[in-house]
């Protein structure tokens, strides 16, 4: 049987600053252990106060490298920085060029940083279920920024960038990523665009593709109007991150003086609430698949006796008549 | 209001073998109309007949050509296919080079083949929803054969493989697809093995590579055991395609012989169903939304007040009150 821990003095550690504390937790959530819901009781008095920004773009663009300038900045600037890396071919993931893998270890010593790779985690579409789990420990552990790193294709994490208070999008010239990103629907999340590797050739035309997609797509934009930004960098050279930071820093005021903020939290704790009664709702489905009525259903589905929509109202009839 | 069509008529049509009957019950289905119950309802008793086949592979290993090239061997066999491609970057949907588009051409005249792309349809995180549907659509309508056609990344398209009887995983020489098969748990849904472009550099290896890490994974598996047979093939040229039917047949008829089909189809049944009852009780959990339940909980768990199991504790209490 798993060690029961006390979580009251887990949380106090880990607002007083103890990254092994901090890993505890997450993993007390991530898992769903039986004293998850008394973890998740314990930090709710204490979130809401970090600044979430999601970062996604294609394989290749800079993603980690440009965490890695991102979290050097924010810590000049004093702040506890957290990341959670979903995207498996991250170096926070392990799975990176060694180059990458040095300068993740500019942090390793760092107490204000707290890394997090979220790619093993879990089964195949646990990442949605996980991650919002860890951005509330990180947020009740004081964390002032935490980084979401996602590599931007696939619903999982369309569904992480939907965490995010502001939402950074990363290009590279010369990657057909315009193309991509539009295909993706990732234009339509980015807050702040960068225009990453910005030495090289077709910097240019990128930047002009993107500004000319951005004010096509504002165009039927509904609700109160940001221009997203779009900032140049070549972050592997740290050129260009002290003007992402301040674009960001923009777009949280901006967010902040026209109450999108509070609207962007709101949403993202219903997604959350909705995803948790869904997960619940599903298991008790599954107790009633052990009482063999779904595999009853199934064979006659199978046999075309009766078609999935009729089997359903049925399993959701049992659902309701107790269980 | 959109038209109210005879159903009856539309599945008699389908199954005399016209394709726009074929398309509109398709088009009925996946945009979950309000006539879905009733053409589920008259597909059921023509259901089960069907043979489904799964391929799945990196971009980039011949996907489609090799599907064109199967459709044209099962064709050769006067058996009639359907073709549903859920990758966005195949040919039937689209996106492809022009030598593809033209193969593709080779069908498009041949009323004993149906070619249905779903990658664009519906949002994302869709395509687990409408395929189960069109796929019943084809096996009402008398196809024979359905080829199910997906990137092979991703839970969606994992969902999808589970679809099928037969499973063909797709690799090509020197792309180092083993180790990416190996990573996305691929290895173990395959069926049969096609080593594709096997004329190139690097194919002997690959084969090599391929049967020493299914003859690993074997020692793991339980249930009545089937070698995983693997073919090369050069699709473009039409070599080994034959090779490929045969090994196809052949797994269907250990499928008939050991009661795996019916175990199969009816694990198939299960999770459509479980699918069309959880997106049920999703959209009940929307109607309390509309009550202004959930986006009263959400704002509650943002100030830190309750924290989202609790919100989720009171939301499902009030779907179960029947609001």
């Amino acid at each position: 049987m798993p060690r029961t821990v006390d979580v009251g003095e887990l949380v106090e550690r880990a607002r007083a600053g103890q990254p092994r504390a901090v890993a505890r937790l997450i993993s007390l959530v991530e898992d769903a252990s039986p004293q998850l819901r008394e973890v998740a009781a314990a930090l709710a008095p204490f979130t809401g106060r970090a600044v979430v920004i999601g970062l996604t773009g294609s394989p290749g663009v800079g993603k980690s490298t440009t965490t890695s300038a991102l979290v050097a900045a924010f810590r000049r600037q004093g702040r506890r920085v957290g990341v959670l890396a979903v995207d498996p071919s991250s170096p926070f993931s392990g799975g990176a060029l060694l180059g990458d893998r040095v300068r993740m270890q500019d942090h390793a010593t760092d107490s204000g940083v707290f890394i997090r790779s979220m790619a093993t985690r879990g089964h195949l579409g646990g990442l949605a279920w996980a991650t919002p789990q860890a951005l509330r420990v990180l947020d009740a552990a004081g964390f002032d920024v935490v980084l979401v790193e996602t590599v931007g294709v696939g619903q999982s994490e369309v569904e992480v960038v939907s965490l995010a208070d502001s939402t950074v999008v990363l290009l590279a010239p010369g990657m057909g990523d315009g193309i991509q990103a539009a295909k993706a629907g990732i234009l339509e999340v980015g807050d702040v665009f960068v225009v990453n590797k910005a030495d090289r050739d077709g910097a240019d035309a990128t930047v002009r593709d993107l500004k000319h997609m951005i004010s096509l797509g504002r165009r039927e934009r509904t609700g109160p109007s940001w221009r997203p930004a779009v900032v140049r960098t070549v972050a592997s050279a740290g050129q260009g991150v002290d003007e992402l930071v301040a674009a960001l820093d923009e777009h949280h005021r901006w967010l902040v003086a026209h109450g999108e903020l509070e609207r962007r939290r709101v949403a993202r704790a219903s997604s959350e609430i909705e995803a948790v009664a869904v997960a619940r709702l599903r298991a008790e489905l599954g107790d009633v698949h052990q009482g063999g009525a779904l595999g009853q259903l199934a064979k006659q589905v199978t046999s075309g006796e009766i078609d999935p929509y009729r089997a359903a109202d049925e399993l959701v009839a049992g659902l309701r008549a107790g269980h």
